[in-house]
């Protein structure tokens, strides 16, 4: 494990906190991140934003959606990009969006708060030091097949670039078990990942099982973990979502779950004090 | 999924209530079942046993060992099985063990209070329905490569034989991910199984991880997930253990961590009212 | 791996030849195993016997059938293995049928000339201890998430009762890959094995594939990559099959394939030479 | 799967053909690919070249390599590229290399015959567009958690730009069995990949195993269940290369394989006629 140089707690014992518009995450501030998969048009993402923001830290959608069939919707790009910033600014809202393309890293940078390095892409170097080459914070999802040690590997290629605001998120991975769930969600890593590495740890339960009715006992058990915050996937009409409706917390859900979240986290906290 | 009967919700809407002794499981009673791996001779079970009595519903030791090694330590056997029983006797606890041969089911049936089908064995069918044919409750692992479905289909052979006192327990699925861990937690399964099944479910988060660091973190998030309890191995000398030393707690670990565990239970069940 | 006594070519370097009625399997000696997965009745497995006996050594055909549901077809038991030693009798082939139950072992010893431990029973180590102390050749089958280390293990048990005639079987494991097969046949674990082991080892592509017309590539793939023989599945009516219809092939196919089969093996052998 | 359009033997029955320079891959066009992972220096990648070349369709070499740790041996970059091309030239011999950038696509595609996707980049969708704009042909490898269908959509993803000259490669797919080999080979995802698509299909024997003493068996297997070509590493001094050593075949034992190699495939051409 000596090729974890910047990433490991050997190199810095202390807490990363990163910091996204005036978010901070990790070093015991907790995180929701929430929003719908994709951004659709104005008044989706922004009924979204208005019904979440008083339960949210960051509002996430997806302008540039990697999708495994090049005939799936792909996401509204730029203007996507302009309906999420705008979305967030009325709400009050830092944003996170997807970058999948080198090309687009600059202007992506230029228009959100944090940028998201999706599992497909957890081990594209090009894009990983293109985004560590930024000013903004990154979120770093795992890969469905990566190793801890991978997953720390590419979150090392950001650091080394000069960028040190770096998320990681536990998001579930490929196993033989796929009947009731979307993927596997290894909530052992986000105990190893908080021994190993200083940087913050969260979990997507919404992709981990794809099944909105696992989320609330899933992100519990993500908190109970040791988890740094949740990013969970809202839409105000999931029946009717371009992506991800299955998944899908309708706003309300998600605000009682939010609330419920809070009581356990005090508890926690109470715990290590 | 019209092959679950006995098992199934649509069965049977109502939790049911497991008894061991005095202990129940189930329904809103939580368990904690704890012990050494192996039983290993008289001072040591009866060391144990006294050590964790308070925190502790039912005390578990191995007298018959699976063993991937024919050469390994393969238990204690009839003589373990006493040593177990007197060591519960005296800290006034029921006893579990396992059970991993038809021939033995009977006699080890008399000598215990529930009887343990291990992860190998978990579509031993001949053995399966040999338990189910006795009075004893049963606790049934599942096999490191079982789907949910798999798991549900062989309780339903005990059930199938009369016997619906039957524990389910996840115990970690065997995936690409092994570095840090034995296995990987599908802490999923926890609130998929309760969703399906009226038997209760518990977690194993020791063979889980093979980790003692790793059991705090685990048992929290398998209570949050929604859990009926948990088995977890304590040993009162894990380096000199003949078998899952670095993943047993000690006994004063052990009892810290119920205490913490209690109170987040008590919290859990607040919000359930 | 120290562990590995009896089985490892250190303690013995020369391939192990196992001696069923006349038929000699490994040291060169290639082995066609085939049949139905089930015994159904006397004309079912007397014309299937019939129509492969030319193009077969040993003929299978399952009793005691594992199944997933209790509520699935169990197999004919005792009356299963008199019509399959019947129509072996009868087709002048030496027959093989699997054992799932200890209490069973000596009755189905006295019936067949090779006895199968299943997949699932891999490492049913009460079982193994009694097949292995009978005088019957065991074919021992890999669990589906077992490691090429805990098959050699499983065959370690059955050596140190003193039956050293196992023939070891690849027949698929358990990965996240499941929509054009059942399982993912481990064609690397062939030329592994017979680094390690002087036992014959000889792969499923039945149960490797689930699917008829995978057989040939795949049969032909374990023999290119050393395997000393096949077990195959062949149903006279596939689609009225008590159990695994789809992946069983008709006799007059089979036959066609063995044909095939040989001359890849001529060629194969001359190249050793 | 009516999302396979254009790489659907639906759309298009007969096997296509992929010209690289005067090789031809594909509809009966057996091919064999090989050279060094990664140019080191002119002497070795000309060396291994010649060494080579009358057993050879193709040459491999990265010039820009993938690695897991930002502190491993990159590759030559553009240096690598020019002594690829110069060793390729000498030896008459077309060139494929891995491309990983965007930005490098059209600089990499105007030095070398061939363009390589490699496994971590097979749902980097920006790159595979970009690949799929250029006249070269395209050699898209399995990623290790990628089903049959994703790969094919990948694929799919560089037709619908317009470049239908695509080979796809399995080269071992992730699994809980990582002891002997570092990846499985997932042979079966052969004849499924040949039954569904008209593209031509190889294997990488030497990625799945990651050890050159497999490399034969897994070769002949390849080939026996209906692979269009191989693509294995040749090192002149495997146990001083800057990358995958322990896989290297050395130039002689690579070329005494290829003989082996063209009688098996002369027989099973034989046998399709």
């Amino acid at each position: 494990m000596e090729r974890l140089h910047l990433v490991s707690r050997e190199s810095r014992a202390r807490d990363t906190i990163v910091q996204v518009g005036d978010v901070k995450i990790g070093g015991g501030h907790k995180v929701y991140i929430a929003g719908p998969c994709s951004v659709e048009d104005a008044e989706q993402i922004g009924e979204i934003a208005q019904a979440i923001k008083d339960s949210t830290h960051i509002l996430r959608g997806g302008a540039f959606k990697p999708r495994t069939s090049p005939y799936s919707f792909q996401g509204l790009g730029q203007e996507g990009l302009c309906l999420l910033r705008e979305a967030g600014r009325l709400a009050g809202l830092p944003v996170v969006t997807e970058v999948m393309s080198e090309a687009e890293v600059e202007g992506v940078a230029d228009s959100v708060d944090m940028l998201q390095i999706g599992a497909r892409n957890m081990q594209n170097y090009a894009l990983l030091r293109k985004v560590g080459a930024q000013k903004k914070p990154v979120l770093l999802k795992r890969g469905v097949a990566a190793t801890i040690e991978e997953l720390l590997l590419s979150a090392e290629y950001i650091l080394a670039e000069g960028n040190t605001q770096v998320v990681l998120c536990e998001r579930g991975i490929r196993t033989f078990s796929h009947t009731y769930t979307r993927n596997t969600l290894d909530i052992s890593a986000v105990p190893i990942l908080k021994q190993i590495t200083h940087l913050p740890v969260i979990v997507d339960p919404s992709h981990s099982s794809g099944d909105w009715n696992l989320i609330e006992p899933l992100s519990k058990a993500a908190l109970a973990a040791g988890a740094d915050g949740l990013m969970i996937e809202v839409h105000n009409r999931p029946d009717q979502a371009l992506s991800d409706g299955p998944q899908s917390l309708k706003p309300e859900k998600y605000r009682a779950l939010v609330k419920k979240l809070n009581r356990l986290v005090c508890l926690l906290e109470e715990e290590n004090r």
